[in-house]
């Protein structure tokens, strides 16, 4: 069985993942997201040991090392992904300096729209943690930081979020209106065009931002959803997820619960890239050096066939969805909502690998020229 | 009429202030303290144009200036005084160096316990606000931030919070038990000795960690409640507050609705100084020089007398003592108390100032050596 990972990461403003520590909340329903840390630690580890210039980041003067996560939601693996990224980095220390290297200070950037819940990820911060953290409220589709301050950028499963769903595909008098669908399928080409546009402008923009962030020489390691080239996200197991999801949605309205309008100007603000388009994009970007660019399939996978219940595949849907449901819908229809989601799902058993092609993510090591 | 301006501030952990921005809470509470902000911005700006030297502090290769709120709680005064600070290095950055003045880019670190209601902090921060803000979970009685990473640091109204309430004085066999009375009078000789102990200890752990974070020549601006020399808190506005207070909680246990036992160990956690006391242990600490101290009396004053009813008197009680409430009696009792509280304060019409000695705050500026 194949499940979609990305809608439990963080959304758009002001749309982030469900608050608090409750049987609902993201941070008891992000255990793909921890199979994915596991998955790329060995990578991020490597990729550190190759590619960070030491010397250069870390002057004489100065032993802080600052890293900073860009979409973190609330953890814990944000917490999990930082130390993996720690690891390596004092690993490449030691390993430079030897016996006598003086001891880092890693100070370590939480981001999230001011919407995600930093009160608990502050309070899950692991006791005793020998690390400054921070937390930065903001969009992370402008500045967020002071200009050449941070060593290591980090974003998993974050950008494929776009910053608004873009609006002709809500617009019934546009070529690109998206009839009869709740996200960017891949097949009508019009939508799929104005979704892309969309990613492309939002890459720009994060780039830009992240460009002047980082400190020559800083790497970005980003984690983003994406297909394989030459597929249509509606072919894959994420996609049949929305798509199921949609169903949903349009049986409420046959119940008269909802208005038919109302599903209609219903997107997700999601865009899946290719790796091909990625590329593409960070070198007419021209900020960074691709330094790898990885497709991960497998190990995304087995991470996914963990899930022990109904119960808690449905605590994880909602822990990513509610907020866009929320947002769109109000909040008296949630409950309701996730009530029949529920049902249909134990009903028609749906399992989203049947017939669908892996989804990908795409890792990257972008290093700042 | 005087009123107690220091109970609404940071508290020692999980005690904080009251979260959300509802009726009851911090955020709608703190015009006393919005006062002192006022009151003070003149001799912000006076200390910084005479006592920062900008030429060392901002070198050609970083134009990043970052300041510190210690023990910020939820605004929203952090910002204001946050602006002032900002409003005076921008005035002595552009003296400086004239037109020709590259632009500063302002990091803010607000920090409280993780505790504190980072949401609500990090929501009201003022839309398009042009420097970069950043959370900093933990007791300030500790490190919190890289080595040499703040150009000025900050603390308003929450140093006269200690850490905890020194044990002997809620232990009936030691001869500092402080039999009767939540907190230190200032009367008893042993009771004093304790809380003006733990004062000190904690002020020693606060002074060195401050002194690692900040580089040399940067500022530590502070602001905290205290008592003329010579004089002891039940004498003062405050003092008699705390009295009144104390007396409610005594009225309960008489109705059995708590016991006594649960009474005769509860004391709050504060110290006020005299200016006196805070100068002898910032020389024994050694790692500042005291540039300035300066007793506050009549702003705070008129920053009092702006109270405009009983409910938002109550309100503003609430903010700030909730926390200690429910933390030591439990949260059942909570309303129970203040409904009490409230009633009380109307039937006796008690007014703080009558007879009372006005109580200071201290002001100082002190230099990284």
């Amino acid at each position: 069985m194949e499940m979609p990972t990305d809608e439990s990461k963080t959304l758009p403003q002001p749309i982030t993942m469900k608050g608090g520590d409750g049987p609902l909340s993201y941070a008891k329903n992000s255990c793909f997201q921890k199979g994915v840390v596991d998955a790329t630690k060995g990578m991020i580890i490597q990729a550190i040991a190759n590619k960070l210039d030491m010397e250069k980041l870390c002057s004489e003067s100065s032993k802080t090392f600052r890293i900073a996560d860009f979409g973190c939601s609330i953890g814990p693996n944000a917490f999990f992904s930082m130390e993996n990224i720690i690891e390596a980095v004092e690993q490449k220390h030691h390993t430079n300096a030897g016996n006598f290297a003086t001891s880092l200070e890693f100070q370590l950037f939480f981001n999230d729209h001011a919407s995600n819940d930093f009160n608990t990820l502050f309070q899950s911060i692991p006791p005793s943690w020998p690390y400054f953290a921070a937390g930065v409220p903001g969009s992370f589709y402008g500045r967020l930081l002071p200009k050449s301050s941070i060593h290591i950028g980090h974003s998993s499963s974050a950008l494929q979020w776009l910053s608004k769903v873009p609006k002709e595909v809500v617009d019934s008098s546009s070529p690109a209106y998206n009839k009869g669908s709740i996200y960017c399928t891949g097949i009508e080409k019009e939508v799929t065009k104005a979704f892309a546009a969309q990613f492309e402008n939002d890459m720009e923009t994060f780039l830009n931002a992240r460009a002047e962030e980082l400190v020559g020489g800083g790497l970005m390691v980003i984690l983003v959803g994406g297909i394989p080239d030459g597929i249509a996200l509606s072919q894959t197991a994420i996609g049949k997820f929305y798509e199921f999801f949609g169903t949903c949605l349009v049986d409420l309205t046959k119940k008269g619960l909802i208005r038919e309008e109302k599903v209609n100007s219903f997107n997700l603000p999601l865009y899946f890239p290719s790796a091909k388009e990625l590329k593409s994009l960070i070198e007419r970007n021209g900020r960074f050096s691709m330094e790898s660019i990885d497709e991960i399939i497998e190990q995304v996978k087995r991470a996914h066939t963990s899930l022990p219940s109904t119960q808690n595949y449905i605590s994880h849907i909602r822990a990513g969805m509610e907020g866009l449901i929320k947002d769109h819908f109000g909040n008296e229809f949630v409950d309701e909502f996730f009530a029949h989601y529920a049902k249909k799902h134990v009903e028609t058993r749906f399992v989203f690998a049947e017939n669908a092609v892996d989804n990908t993510l795409i890792f990257m090591i972008l290093k700042r020229i």
